[in-house]
């Protein structure tokens, strides 16, 4: 695979594609999409090529198409589509030859520019400028540009753009139609709604035209069949002319919030009301807004910048932060992070752990609002998650292990790929039995608000969230008379090519942990807050519920370090025989296993996708000596295929902690070209959210060192030695940190100044109200305090 | 338009397509379409391009999206999709060079062949060779063969093809997805279900290669995702090597006769039987024994020849026959024909009047059990007819204007096009008010009676069809108090740009020809089968019925020829204004009336769709004087644009029988160019049923001067000057009938020999039961009989 991605534009902003290749259309259509969490349109080019995938996601907007499919995100009406033709052939740039091809994302502004020039199949050239934005400021507009010019002769022009309803996921159609019309001959707007879930979608749309900065008199027709409106435009350009077109569109929705249960008239009329004022700004006005939006909101209030010998560094960070705004639906705590944002069909829009460990601790430690609205999200589908535990005769609150709407509850399909020894589709067990999640949950609620300090939160929402997952897991537990233990059996752990697998030792650690925060919050409560402990003992039957804690929880089978100081990932897993990994270690591909075994024989082999032991000793940090996690990377790591995008940004942290700077530093570069890289078929389905945000958490809870650890913030550098230094802000307690570090010292700012805030560095405990300064080498005596 | 159609080849059999050019996908997909009446492939080529339409219809299995659509024919799994890899590069005529290109649908064998000389953008050579068909032998079988040969260099190949079920009819999905699986690693089996109508359907698919001759050792990989199944192959081509892949299909639905609620199970299994069986015959037997069932079933049966100067003429007219025969299900009388056949998604495969006045009288000359079927379809649609007569309150059966399913009833959608005034979408009234169809139907039924004789259909089905339908009539006459005639006011005749006119002349004289046809038979079936009388009169109250017909039909205003011999379309046309049409009938596209007014407008001017008092003239030839005739073409033909297929063949036909056999034969040639002409864009959404059956007509009936008048056989031929001679089979009273002429004489030869034949002859009886020569220069005194 010949890469075409590029990095080497304008200061570790842009990522660009420096040659167009039809075979790679899913990479950029992926990696460069466009968004502002209420929606999404996936990066495909405005002339159309087999293969491609045009999405539009409205963020939120689950329909599911019918009663053996489980609900997923449904591609709304493409607005991005145009068919050019110059002088009678279609503009496509797998025909004729294309020079000066570029096309790049510049993260600072959110704004895709594709420039080419074109030489016709017959021989005449065009200058063809692409640009486009879906606006940060206003979250329902998207604007497109496209500049035309033919160089040295005349041309015909003709193009036709206009609103596509006939998209589908993936063959499935999630809408019926409803009113298409135009209003003044020029004004688009198609009406929809999906099929289940009754939610009303207009999108609005409208193109204009100039040649040379004036208004082009184009001859226009409006066209209306199935599922399409259209606007078809024809009229000469003059050699050297400047043809510019402005296409600006919107969306919005009964789901959004302030429009639940709007009618379409009203929605209707919204829309072209927000056109029109948008129209009156035009292309150049409403990128400006959004990229002023970019600014104020993310790079001027989270920027992370790396001084290292390799741009890429810096760049992917960036990459990662940009998409983490791109995909999360911050405004609206009814919807949650897609496993693959908002960017592809993959994974459904759902929602996995991906969340709760891996994406949220982003906005947790940057944008405390944002994080909190994530939380609200759990919250809010509790009852979800009790009718789960309910359905499987436990009690309490069992998370989904996918989630969409609030109300779905479980939403993980039954079926995946075909089994190579029968022919079928595979079994996908995680709906049922990858039990974790519950805990993560719970583990991401705690480190919100052990980070922000949220105590408005914890009472109205997250002492429930806590408790009842602790309920859940109490009544999850199996007694073995055995052992005169209690057991968590036939579950799948992180490490999904284990199934069925009993004493998973992520999930009994995670399961004891749940239940002791629980215990401690109890307490807490009762004592602090007898209201609310009234009621939700009177909900949750806390009382009887906290006897069981007390009884079980001392009882509970944790998985031990044998004598290799190896902890056994599960009870059967150190009993399978170990395989030679090399070809599929090796493999640009992930998966490459099983075209060799089927699911049911990976089960038995000793071979992990993912991080499972080593995800534990993350989220646990202080429960493992040092040479039991040495041991154990030693252990799992050769074993494990990172077939999971979660795994590698773990292995990073661990690798830090480890003191292991250079594999760290190793391992982190495979992280960030999961999708920034040069794999040209990996985001073909989406970009991979848990992995862009571990593209964070490796630099900062890495490199950066930055810990919560027992409600306390820890911060100990560890720089790889190809950077010369890194800086970012966290905000803890309220408080913005500026936090700055080379190898010599760090630097640390408290730009808030409201209040003390105490930091672990290597060790020794700070207070800092203003500025602090530490020389490493004086951590072990006296630090260099600048005030 | 550049044109890229070419019919220069192999005497008259083969269509061509000399030039790829992506813009025409649409025109071949339908014109080269395969079919055997069960079902139809369109010719979407095997690699994909922006703009096709790959469309795999099985007859009849309707299904309806969601309430607000009208019921379809879906889009059945596409097997015939190949990605094609050569050393890298994906095969595309789009890319690199394209020499030797010549893509053919051969008639006489049905077999679809494309030939290229590929030059990869690297500048490599390959020789390339698809070939395709739809087995007329067996109804559920396709198969397809690609031979790849590197000129001058190794080559890797990798392919892929499977089953994909994310095909939708314009974005709209019919199917749920069932079990899809593969056995022995190598068969593809994909099970759908209709959303609404639930039927079954079982694709499956096998996949062989060889490399020169032996089976290839192609290294192989199974693919499973939504609604996809593939497998992958990958291996090297030696320089000169050739590489042959043979795919073989099948479907089975649980609409098949026969296998009516036959549960998936047993279908997946009769699936992989049948796919076994056919893989062991492979491509080459599949396709000749395909073509032999077309030599035996169609092209020695029915063959039309004709020597003309032309070339055209013959291939247009075989053609045509070769499309009546892809087309139409004649072998399940719960099915008809689509207005665009199985060829395309345009009006959803509903059948409408094409069937009755168009494409049922080439079955009932020719093919009699076919046309059977047909009608039989119509018997088993009373009950929807009834219903609709009812629901607007009238009595009797009113046939729907477009009918589905045998239950479904009135399924014309009611919206169509932008209104370029109001931009909503226009009003479709036909469903509610053109009512002419129900006198169709019975017009259809009383010709193949009389050209068949077939007493059983009458006295079973016929009898019935033809007496409900005048119960309906009667019942829709309105009474004037003012001129004391019975009307109908508020209907759309054949001519679509008049809604809501009164006193349709079409409509009414069809609608008093319908009444009087009854009248005929009540009195006939009283007297000779008074047991089919009682049960008729019990269902039907005839006796009742038939009081009211001799009431009312003598009062039925039928709109009179004025002084000028012009008869009124209706009561309003001829008070509006005359627009300038000049440009609308030049331009190369259908329906540009409509950029510059809205139906409403185009309502109150003097302008028609297509023939109306034309097809009146052609249904009741004997009813106008020639006189008449002439001043109605004269007037109406210059406001007729032409803009229904239908309309053409009706001119040819009643040019013929004005005498004037110059315009008969210029219309003639626009006729059999609606599908298989110059125009690029004409035939995309499929072909143009009535139009193709209109070209046999317009040979048979107007230049072969065939008509069946009054019961009678009539033949007064009249072959334009570039015809040297015309011959053709009918069949007559199931005698079948040779008939050949030229300008000299006529030769008729009855081929049966079991029964005499009479037939009128300019003028003159003939009594034949072996063979009759007419020398025209004779025909006032006395003929030449050859024994």
């Amino acid at each position: 695979m010949t890469t075409t991605i590029d990095y080497s534009k304008a200061d570790q902003w842009i990522i660009g594609e420096k040659r167009f290749d039809s075979r790679y259309l899913g990479k950029y259509e992926s990696i460069l999409c466009l968004g502002n969490g209420y929606m999404c349109i996936r990066s495909a080019t405005e002339e159309t090529y087999p293969g491609e995938t045009r999405n539009f996601f409205v963020a939120g907007t689950f329909n599911k198409f019918d009663e053996h499919e489980v609900t997923e995100l449904p591609n709304a009406p493409d607005v991005t589509g145009f068919q050019i033709k110059l002088n009678g052939e279609i503009f496509s740039l797998e025909k004729g030859t294309v020079e000066q091809y570029y096309r790049q994302l510049n993260l600072y502004t959110g704004e895709l520019t594709r420039t080419a020039e074109w030489i016709s199949p017959c021989g005449e050239r065009y200058q063809m400028r692409f640009q486009r934005i879906v606006s940060l400021k206003d979250q329902h507009t998207a604007a497109q540009k496209i500049t035309i010019t033919p160089i040295g002769h005349d041309a015909e022009l003709f193009y036709s753009t206009g609103i596509d309803g006939s998209v589908t996921n993936s063959g499935v159609q999630h809408f019926s139609e409803r009113t298409k019309r135009f209003y003044e001959n020029r004004y688009m707007q198609m009406c929809t709604v999906t099929t289940e879930s009754a939610i009303e979608f207009v999108t609005t749309s409208v193109c204009n035209s100039y040649i040379d900065g004036q208004p082009s008199a184009a001859k226009q027709r409006i066209v209306m069949s199935r599922r399409q409106l259209a606007c078809e435009y024809a009229l000469r350009i003059p050699a050297g002319g400047s043809f510019v077109i402005e296409k600006i569109s919107n969306v919005y929705t009964s789901r959004d919030r302030g429009k639940e249960g709007k009618d379409s008239e009203t929605l209707q009329k919204i829309g072209l009301e927000a056109l029109k004022c948008s129209e009156a700004k035009g292309y150049d006005r409403l990128a400006k807004e959004s990229a002023d939006a970019w600014e104020s909101r993310v790079w001027s209030k989270t920027p992370v910048v790396i001084r290292s010998e390799n741009p890429l560094d810096q760049l992917a960070v960036r990459f990662a932060q940009y998409h983490l705004y791109v995909m999360t639906p911050a405004h609206d705590n009814r919807m949650n992070i897609g496993a693959k944002g908002l960017s592809g069909e993959g994974y459904k829009g759902h929602t996995f752990w991906d969340t709760d460990i891996f994406a949220l601790p982003y906005f947790t430690f940057t944008d405390p609002a944002a994080a909190r609205s994530l939380e609200e999200y759990r919250y809010l589908s509790l009852p979800g998650a009790r009718r789960k535990a309910r359905e499987n005769h436990y009690k309490g609150a069992q998370f989904p292990w996918e989630s969409a709407w609030i109300d779905d509850g479980e939403v993980t399909p039954v079926w995946g790929d075909a089994d190579i020894v029968t022919g079928l589709p595979t079994k996908i067990w995680s709906g049922f039995i990858e039990q974790h999640i519950t805990a993560d949950v719970a583990y991401g609620v705690w480190q919100y608000y052990m980070v922000t300090g949220d105590q408005d939160f914890m009472y109205r929402y997250g002492y429930e969230i806590l408790l009842d997952t602790a309920v859940f897991w109490s009544s999850r537990l199996e007694w073995s008379g055995e052992d005169q233990r209690y057991h968590i059996n036939d579950v799948v752990g992180p490490d999904e090519y284990k199934e069925h697998v009993n004493d998973n030792a992520f999930t009994n650690y995670m399961a004891y942990w749940n239940i002791g925060i629980a215990m401690e919050y109890y307490e807490r409560i009762k004592e602090e807050f007898p209201e609310k402990f009234r009621e939700l003992n009177e909900k949750l039957q806390l009382e009887e519920a906290y006897g069981q804690w007390k009884q079980r929880r001392p009882r509970m089978f944790l998985p031990q370090p044998g004598a290799d100081l190896v902890i056994p990932q599960d009870a059967s897993y150190l009993t399978y025989p170990v395989p030679d990994l090399k070809k599929y270690k090796e493999a640009e591909e992930v998966g490459t296993l099983f075209r060799d075994y089927n699911l049911e024989q990976v089960n038995k082999l000793q071979v992990s996708k993912q991080a499972d032991i080593m995800a534990l000793f993350f989220l646990l940090e202080d429960r493992f000596l040092p040479e039991v996690k040495r041991a154990n990377w030693n252990y799992y790591e050769p074993k494990t295929l990172h077939d999971s995008s979660l795994s590698l940004s773990t292995h990073v942290i661990l690798a830090c902690d480890m003191g292991d700077r250079e594999l760290a530093y190793k391992l982190f570069q495979r992280a960030v070209r999961i999708d920034a890289g040069e794999n040209m078929k990996s985001s073909d389905a989406g970009i991979h959210a848990a992995s862009l945000a571990g593209i964070w958490q490796g630099a900062v809870f890495g490199f950066g060192g930055v810990r919560m650890l027992n409600g306390a913030l820890r911060i100990c550098p560890s720089l790889p030695d190809c950077w010369e230094s890194l800086s970012f802000p966290i905000t803890w307690h309220g408080q913005r940190m500026w936090i700055g570090m080379d190898h010599r010292e760090l630097t640390i700012r408290n730009e808030t100044k409201t209040a003390e805030v105490e930091i672990e560095i290597f060790g020794k405990k700070y207070q800092i109200t203003d500025r602090i300064c530490v020389r490493y080498d004086e951590i072990d005596g006296n630090c260099v305090f600048v005030a």
